[in-house]
C-alpha cells in the first residue's frame, strides 16, 4: 500500500509499505477514503517540532476492512470517522470527555507506533472506543469534506469555543484564520456568538471567514490588532477568545483582547509562549484548552455536518492525492492553501 | 482619629491622622467596628512587595457615619461591610460580575490615594456600589468575625472555588491552609465537593481544615505532595484545585494534581510564578482567577452567614487592636496566628 513517510525537515515521500493487519483484539483496519494535511504537520515540516522519520497524518475517514476479535462497536465495511487521537473512551479521563488524555490512548502520526493517517490502510488501535460510524450513504464531495474535518479541526474549533464558554450573544475573538480558525468560526456562531471578530489578514479567508459567521475582519497584527479589538468593544474587550495559532505573538493578543472575567480557549500547539501569572491575573482572564477530545464532539457536530447546518469542509481549498504530498505541504507551508484534502479512495471503491 | 501607617519593611505604626470628610458626592465615610491584617498586607510588611508609607488595611466592616450628596443606597447609621476593592457596580465590567476590574474602581490600602481599612475611619469612593448594608441587629464577636470575613477572605475562598468550578461530587484539592484556604475549603464544601484534599502541615490548621469539610489532610509539599494527591485519587488527579497561595511552588503543586480538563482556580497574588503554557496545554488544564469580586458574592454568602450555615469567622485565632498593630503583623508573619483580627468599636458606640 502507499504511505506517506516524513523524511525529516522540507520533505515528504510517498512509499510502498505493507499493508497493515490487525495484531490486538482491541485493534480494527480502515482503509482510507479521504485524508489531509494538518497544520500541526507543518510544524515538522518546518523543522520547528521533531518528529521522527516514519508514518505521518492524523486525520482520516473510511471503511472498516478487519476487525480483532474484541471489537463490538465497529464490523467491517462502516464508515468511519477516525479521531485524530485514539483512546479506549472508557478510562476515567474519557468518561469526563478528555479522551485526548486516554490512559490507553494516543495520537495516529506522530512519530511513535501508530500509524499515520496519509496512507491507504491504518491500524487503528483501541477501535470500540476511536472510531466514531457515520451513516453509510451516497455522499457527494462536499459532504465528505466536511465529515473529514471531524476528524480534527472542526472539532478543534470547537474545543476553542467550547474551552472558551462561549455561550448565546457573545462577542468573540477569533486568533487565527487557519483551518482551525475558521472552523472556530462556525463552532462560536453554532453555540449563539452575537459578535464574531476574526484576525485575519488574507482577503480568501476574511471572504469564508465572514460566510461562516464572522461580523468583523480585524487585519492588523500584534499591537494594532490589540487597540482594534478594543476600541471595537468599547474598550471593555471581547467575552471569549479562541487562540488557534499557538505562536507566543497569537496568545499575547488573545490574552490582551480577554475582558476581565474571560476566558482564552487554547488550541493552537503553543511554541515559546510565555504566559505572564501577573498579566493574566489581575484582569481576571482565564485560559483553558489544549488537544480537542473530537470524539466528546461528535453527537454535536456529526448531526450539524449530515444536516448541512454546517459546512466546515469548506477550509479545504485544493484537493490532491497520496502521489503529490510534497505539493500538498509546501501549498499550505507557503500560505497558498489553507489545507489540502487527499483523495485515497471512494467508500465504494 | 487613630490610622495604621505603613513605615516600610517590617514597620507598621498607629499614628493619629486627621479623621476624613466626604469630599466626593460619591462618597461616604464609615466607622469601623472590626478591622483585620489580611496576608497580602504580609507581603509588604516582608518587603516583597512595594508599598507607599501610608495608609495600609483593606477590611473593614462599619456603621455609615456620612454620605455624599449622591449616595443613595446607604444612609448615616446603617452597618454596612466594605469589600476590600471599591467599585461603582454599574460599569459593563461590574455589571459583568467583575468588579474588582470597575472602570471606576480601586482598592483600599494599598499604597495609593484611598484610605487604608485598620482605622478608626474610612473615606469610601462609590459608596452606592461598594458597601454592602447588614440587617442591623446585635450580633456577638464570632458573627462580627463572619460578617468581616465577607469584605476579602471568604469571598476570595469563594472565588477561588467558582473560578475552579467546583460542582456538586467533585474531588477537590486546596492548596494553601491560610486564611484564604481555609475559606477555600468552606466554598468547596458549600458548593458539594465531596472529597476536600486540604494540603497543610500545621496541625491547628489541619484540624480547623476538617471542621470546614476536608476530608482529607496532605502534609507534604512538592513532589511529595503532588504523589499523595495522585496516588489519593487512583492517579487521575482531583476535579478542581484552589490556589490559595501564590508562590512558585503551590502553582506549580496545583498545576500538577489538576486531571485533564480540570481548572486551577487562583486567588494567591501571584509572585514569580512561571507557567508552562505547553505544560498546561497537554493536559487540558486551564487556570481562572485573580482578585476575587467578592461584591458579586454577597448575595450568596451573607445569608450563608446570617443564617449560621458557615462560620468563616473562625480563621481569626487572634483578636487585638489598633494599638498592637506591630504585634498584629508580626504574629502572622511568624504564622503564630493564621488571622488577625482588630477591635476598633462597637455597633452602638
Amino acid at each position: 500500500m502507499k504511505a506517506v513517510i516524513f523524511q525529516g525537515k522540507g520533505k515528504v515521500t510517498t512509499e510502498e509499505r505493507p499493508r497493515p493487519g490487525v495484531r490486538q483484539p482491541t485493534e480494527a483496519i480502515v482503509r482510507v477514503v479521504r485524508a489531509c494535511v494538518c497544520g500541526s504537520d507543518l510544524w515538522y515540516f518546518r523543522g520547528e517540532s521533531d518528529h521522527a522519520v516514519g508514518a505521518i497524518g492524523h486525520e482520516f475517514i473510511g471503511i472498516v476492512e478487519e476487525t480483532g476479535s474484541a471489537v463490538r462497536n465497529v464490523k467491517s465495511g462502516d464508515f468511519v470517522i477516525a479521531p485524530f487521537a485514539f483512546s479506549d473512551n472508557t478510562c476515567p479521563h474519557c468518561q469526563a470527555g478528555y479522551q485526548t488524555a486516554c490512559q490507553h490512548g494516543g495520537f495516529f502520526g506522530a512519530g511513535n507506533d501508530a500509524d499515520g493517517g496519509q496512507a491507504e490502510f491504518v491500524r487503528v488501535p483501541q477501535a470500540d472506543g476511536t472510531l466514531e460510524v457515520v451513516p453509510k450513504r451516497k455522499y457527494d464531495d462536499d459532504m465528505l469534506a466536511s465529515i473529514l474535518s471531524l476528524s480534527d479541526v472542526m472539532g478543534t474549533g470547537y474545543h476553542a469555543a467550547v474551552s472558551a464558554e462561549v455561550k448565546a450573544g457573545d462577542t468573540v475573538a477569533v486568533v487565527g484564520d487557519g483551518a482551525v480558525g475558521l472552523c472556530g468560526i462556525i463552532a462560536a456562531h453554532l453555540l449563539g456568538a452575537k459578535q464574531i471578530i476574526a484576525l485575519s489578514r488574507n482577503p480568501a479567508r476574511q471572504a469564508l471567514a465572514r460566510e461562516f459567521g464572522a461580523t468583523t475582519i480585524v487585519a492588523e497584527r500584534g499591537k494594532a490588532a490589540i487597540d482594534k479589538v478594543l476600541a471595537l468593544t468599547g474598550g471593555i474587550g471581547v467575552d471569549a477568545v479562541l487562540e488557534c495559532v499557538g505562536t507566543d505573538e497569537a496568545n499575547q493578543t488573545a490574552f490582551a483582547v480577554a475582558r476581565p472575567g474571560a476566558i482564552v480557549g487554547r488550541v493552537g500547539v503553543p511554541h515559546q509562549v510565555e504566559i505572564s501569572a501577573t498579566g493574566t491575573f489581575f484582569r481576571n482572564v482565564g485560559m483553558r484548552g489544549g488537544p480537542a477530545p473530537v470524539k466528546a464532539y461528535m453527537s454535536v457536530l456529526l448531526p450539524a455536518v449530515l444536516e448541512g447546518r454546517i459546512q466546515p469542509g469548506r477550509v479545504f481549498d485544493l484537493t490532491t492525492d497520496l502521489d503529490h504530498i510534497q505539493e500538498a505541504y509546501q501549498a499550505m507551508d507557503e500560505r497558498r492553501a489553507v489545507k489540502v484534502l487527499l483523495k485515497v479512495s471512494e467508500i465504494e471503491d
